[in-house]
């Protein structure tokens, strides 16, 4: 469960809900997508991530992104890092203070798993500079070093291994200097496999992945797997569910949040809405999948972002029939 | 208005209309889409921007080409620039000379147009040498600092942060360049605002944006982006509406100039399906449109290109019914 | 012809082929997507690249993956290699060692076709220090220094100047370092063409790509073009196919290869279609692009090679009738 919402500095922060009367619905949309008929929360779903306010104030918006940097920048007043960023960047200074602030201090997921989230994207695109600063942030936001190697991982399945190759080099610059050291000792390799053994531990990923729904014997969902990718299957069975999601070092919950959000910086809607399904078997909850595509905004553009709520609403609507 | 066609070294130009007898249209496509039955253009609308011709003679497209170079690279002999470019880069010169020369002295978009946009391409796809060469040619073209500053603020929209983080450091580079000075000096920030009057200024947009058909109440509008989008519907109206396109630094149609552009570069057709209509109610031509996306081609691919233009078309389409 | 399956240490491999009784196909896929029947293999189709064993042991993996690093990395014990990459990079050091090796000692593409297309994605998406890297590996795998420059110029068209212009950077280091020399000398300009001479040149790719479909006449097919894409059309038709495609320093067949994965790593999959339809005419076999499909998982990640696989299985389908 993420925290619940308080305020860094004590005061009593803007209210969340909607407040205000609304008006009819209007005509026009963001795209010319189909309208949604969003169903009302069941008994275990809260409200809270839809409900925004409308009348926060400046105070109120400056509160909350001040919350933020005084955790990303600790050793610094929010206030004069606020003025460091304008005075470098203009407006773009400002919404890199506002925007991102606000979102790092919205509720509905917890900021280890927004790290988890952002760092996972961060590589996939290549950000680097972005990266090692993130890498450095989610170590804060309570990631172990393991955790964040977990992730590249999954990068290195999904985006491709130059990608992977590339955010390690990043990702251990900022180890190093988290560490104090000159190299990182003592890495653990992946277990050396034979592919019965990596079938076996595939099958328990591809059950917990599917809700109980893949066929059991792995070696016949295998075949099903090639029928639909052809020898890709092989390679997603046995590398993708045996050698990389089956391992400990991370939860499947987080693997799911971590492959959500590569899938939406990628823009592959199909594989995400398998992905947005996996998630809710691996106990995400539909608020946090919606928060994540949300705070994905900042990191990977509207467009993306907007691809990716818009496959997960389909997909919880084909689930409610 | 584009300026006329014209030739800067005062040769006349080769015809750009269609003078050889056409046959009977082929029956391979480029792709196996949908064959789009053109409209005949109507009273306002002119055929220059479709009119090719097939006869140029090499010296007619070198002296295009070499026009666009005494340009790019004002102080060199354009023969000169394409021999080294050869001599450097075989073939691949030929055609970053010819190609590109061409492209940029086509008539249909102005120069400063197409910096608008080739600029904030290579923002959203990281194209960092190249992005600090156009802006510096950008400005040459007639764009002000702050106007390719204004560029950026939709990168950070639209591709994310990450990417217009990445852009602000090679735009100064070539600034402090341009100026001649070791720091971009005063720079404004944004406005720091209440959500009362970032939801004022996104209605305004919104009105501009859909011609009018957008709900002018703001919060029934926000209701309504809310139900396509959750809570990225708050971000989009207070944030990219309310903050970034009300500003007046930059004129509405230049803007969808730029969004359109950068949509294309990410290969998003949704959202690039409502910015064509978005940019046609801010005055821009469907012969500019669709001049956008040929420009296009030579830095985003023709794969995303023949997308756009695509997407354009049904636009087009579907507003003539 | 790709070479027949081989042990490069003498010892016998496990084999591919199915050995194990399969269960009934399961209900949960990778992805929703429709599951493709596929049809028996034909008359002079092999089933080879579809069977694959599910039994090789660890050391059967080791084996192929060390072939693959002796070539990679010819002066160092593969062992080692192994052991250093999994010292500095834990379990990615373990998966960049095995899958990439196993990988890469598949039959069904030769080495030499499998460097034609991790060059292209490489610089394609801009991984540089990869590229420069697998510049190096392809030069050893048999590919001449002006093919792999030609390759870029399909980079050029299909991914943008900006993106051939720096893997131009690249792998201009790795030739330099493969020849010894400080700069490349001697490179060959493109010819100097006239729009006629583009037309004709043109008119015999498009025989080619589309199998004799497209008018023979050039004109009609560009105009057919045109109705489709607008003045896309006539850049496509002039500079792609008549300045690009026509070039005689790389077979068809080969370029075809290089636009596949290309158009695989950008996720676009209308044109891929187009052109997986193209390879067959080009002499590609469908278990060779099958086989590029897998190969490039590892590159592209598993989502953009997943959608590759489906195109190209649909075009597959589609021909079946």
């Amino acid at each position: 469960m993420p925290p619940p919402e308080r305020s860094v500095t004590g005061r009593s922060l803007a209210p969340r809900h909607v407040t205000s009367p609304m008006g009819p619905l209007g005509r026009g949309g963001l795209s010319p997508g189909p309208i949604y008929a969003l169903r009302s929360p069941g008994a275990n779903e809260t409200m809270r991530g839809i409900q925004m306010g409308d009348d926060a104030t400046w105070e109120d918006r400056l509160e909350h992104a001040s919350a933020t940097f005084s955790r990303f920048v600790p050793d610094a007043e929010p206030a004069r890092v606020l003025a460091s960023m304008e005075r470098r960047m203009g407006a773009l200074g400002t919404f890199a203070f506002t925007a991102v602030g606000e979102m790092w201090d919205r509720p509905g997921l917890t900021r280890r798993d927004r790290s988890l989230m952002i760092i996972a994207v961060l590589a996939a695109q290549a950000r680097n500079e972005e990266l090692e600063l993130h890498t450095a942030v989610g170590l804060r936001h309570g990631l172990a070093r393991i955790e964040i190697e977990e992730i590249n991982l999954h990068i290195a399945a999904y985006a491709g291994f130059p990608a992977a190759m590339a955010a390690s080099r990043r990702m251990d610059a900022a180890f190093r200097e988290a560490e104090g050291v000159a190299e990182i000792e003592g890495r653990a390799p992946a277990d050396h496999l034979s592919d019965p053994e990596r079938m076996e531990r595939a099958a328990d990923v591809r059950a917990s992945l599917t809700g109980g729904r893949a066929n059991p014997d792995p070696r016949a969902d295998l075949e099903a797997l090639r029928g639909h990718l052809g020898e890709l299957g092989d390679w997603a069975m046995k590398w993708a569910f045996g050698e990389i999601w089956s391992r400990p070092q991370l939860s499947r919950r987080d693997r799911s949040l971590v492959v959500i959000a590569t899938l939406v910086a990628l823009g592959q809607e199909a594989e995400l809405s398998f992905h947005v399904r996996a998630g809710l078997n691996h106990e995400l909850g539909r608020d946090e999948i919606r928060e994540a595509m949300t705070h994905l905004c900042l990191y990977v553009g509207f467009p993306r972002a907007v691809q990716g709520m818009r496959t997960a609403m389909e997909v919880f609507a084909r689930i409610d029939g």
